[in-house]
């Protein structure tokens, strides 16, 4: 496999978004983020969604000429619009809003509306733990879990990312989808031939189902679904908060990502900036953080959240990317 | 069983924790939160806590003579000290606060330290919804669950709410905590003598446990434990939400509230509060909530979150509570 260097990935991610049609601001901050994916082993959030991002923009599924906008601001609320483009270029506006009016009024709440894929909730957030506060950001998806009770997908897989920063060690980086598990799961069983749990899917008539190929047609389920609708009302509460209230698409009303053509998804994204400052202070916040770490390392078994992403990221940064060669091949044509 | 009005067990709740040595403050809020949770059919958060409650006022555990007290605010943030005393005062007044700062600033979190048992976390937030706004809760509690790939109890089973109005109806209330399922039904299977599904509890030397005894003796599994750590991940971001951000005590610093003796807990609360005016619009939000309430109705399975709540406190309203006479007697015990 060939090695690139981050920052030859980034240009070969770059060039293949402008030649599908981005312009410069959104191609850059989505290989930005493709890169950083592909380097702390987030290969499904990676390289690999190159061919798709630029499928969609071809398709008009994404509008390479948006521009993100600031739509509304009130103190510690902002909205920014993201006009169809991919998401990375207003997200990374919304947080960067975010972090300076936490700064001023202690919290904030950075929306995009009419958005695109946004990969790795928490790559979103860095910027905030840099700054020394706390983030939590959520994001919805087109539809692939039902509601409780229900038969079929209303809801995305919905992420919820947080982060933590710490004094002197990498920030506490928290990143999942409120899936028991990922579509990827079925897939393996499926090639396997192998029966999942009761509790990862429904089948296409919303029964619950041990057959992967049956719970791929159907809809994933939410997590702990097995025991009680909790999970469910979590994926309702990410799906609320990044939709209605900015004014975004739910997950049902937006088309899959996996498929060329389909509908532009305008769906949402939030993120919460926390400034410790404004609360119990900062040296406070820091020493609770390490009381906290300390406590959680007395068993062997542990391992801190996000402490294997940085160390691929560092490794990654030092001896280049791993790239197969089907992945160049993609970036190259086109 | 005798029959109460709401009215007749409040001040019942109140006289008992008023015996008991809280101050008119504090015994009040306390009784307008447990009658309401009863009402709701919430009796393990309901007059059964009075016992419990009266027994730590005895013991020092709760200081009955405490006024939660505004320790910092700046713009959308502010920091409700509860002294010790019972969470409920405290909550009330740091939910009040969040709502005037959101209004102000368009998102508030309003937090809450050296705090106790807060009952039912939603229930805290019926004044956002009513103000027309969005709310989070988030609560710790003494240790019950183990982090990610650990063996000893560290987080509380840490309640998430959420609620959201709607125009022209209730509003969804969601409400839930962190386990896999309540310690309850570890208890019932005991009682029964059938084994636990894998993924409820671990023993007490950490390993994966189907024996309900083992398990109460051990610690309960996060949502979805069974699967991945996502479920840790989450209680893991609550806990630090309600602690680090406010200089409150983890989980695993505080006694359970289980024993009579024990520490004063100081755990933490904290309520995000969101102005739908300052993002989309109150008018964006309302329609569309009610274009996903729609959807989510598609199905016959559906219940709204909190619909059945609400039918059994309007119940309960109309025609009083119905009180066991072990709780009467204990009522006129304290």
């Amino acid at each position: 496999m060939p090695t690139l260097s981050l920052n030859e990935a980034q240009e070969a991610v770059t060039l293949a978004l402008r030649a599908a049609g981005a312009n410069a601001l959104m191609a850059e901050a989505a290989a930005r983020a493709l890169v950083l994916a592909e380097a702390q082993g987030l290969a499904s959030h990676g390289l690999s969604r190159v061919g798709q991002y630029a499928a969609h923009l071809r398709n008009g599924r994404v509008d390479g000429n948006a521009v993100p906008e600031l739509r509304h601001a009130k103190g510690g609320a902002v909205l920014i619009d993201a006009h169809d483009g991919l998401a990375f270029a207003a997200c990374e506006r919304a947080v960067s809003e975010g972090i300076a009016r936490a700064r001023e009024v202690g919290i904030s709440i950075a929306a995009v509306t009419n958005s695109h894929h946004c990969g790795v909730v928490v790559d979103h957030l860095r910027p905030v733990a840099e700054a020394g506060m706390v983030g939590l950001g959520f994001a919805n998806s087109p539809a692939a879990m039902p509601a409780a009770g229900g038969r079929h997908p209303i809801f995305g897989t919905n992420p919820v990312a947080a982060i933590f920063p710490r004094r002197g060690a990498d920030p506490l980086m928290i990143d999942l989808s409120l899936s028991e598990v990922a579509r990827g799961k079925l897939m393996v069983a499926a090639k396997e031939g192998r029966a999942i749990p009761l509790g990862w899917a429904l089948d296409r008539d919303g029964q619950p189902t041990t057959d992967p190929k049956a719970g791929m047609e159907g809809s994933m389920l939410p997590i702990g679904a097995v025991s009680s609708p909790k999970g469910a009302m979590l994926a309702l509460t990410v799906e609320l908060l990044v939709t209605a209230l900015i004014g975004a698409n739910f997950g049902f009303e937006a088309s899959s990502f996996f498929v060329d053509e389909g509908n532009r998804p305008r769906i949402g994204q939030a993120f919460i900036v926390i400034d410790p400052a404004a609360l119990a202070g900062s040296a406070v916040y820091l020493d609770r953080v390490e009381v906290l770490v300390t406590e959680m390392l007395r068993d062997d078994g542990v391992r801190l959240p996000g402490a294997r992403r940085e160390q691929l990221r560092r490794r990654a940064q030092e001896h280049g990317l791993s790239v197969p060669d089907s992945v160049l091949k993609q970036l190259a044509h086109e």
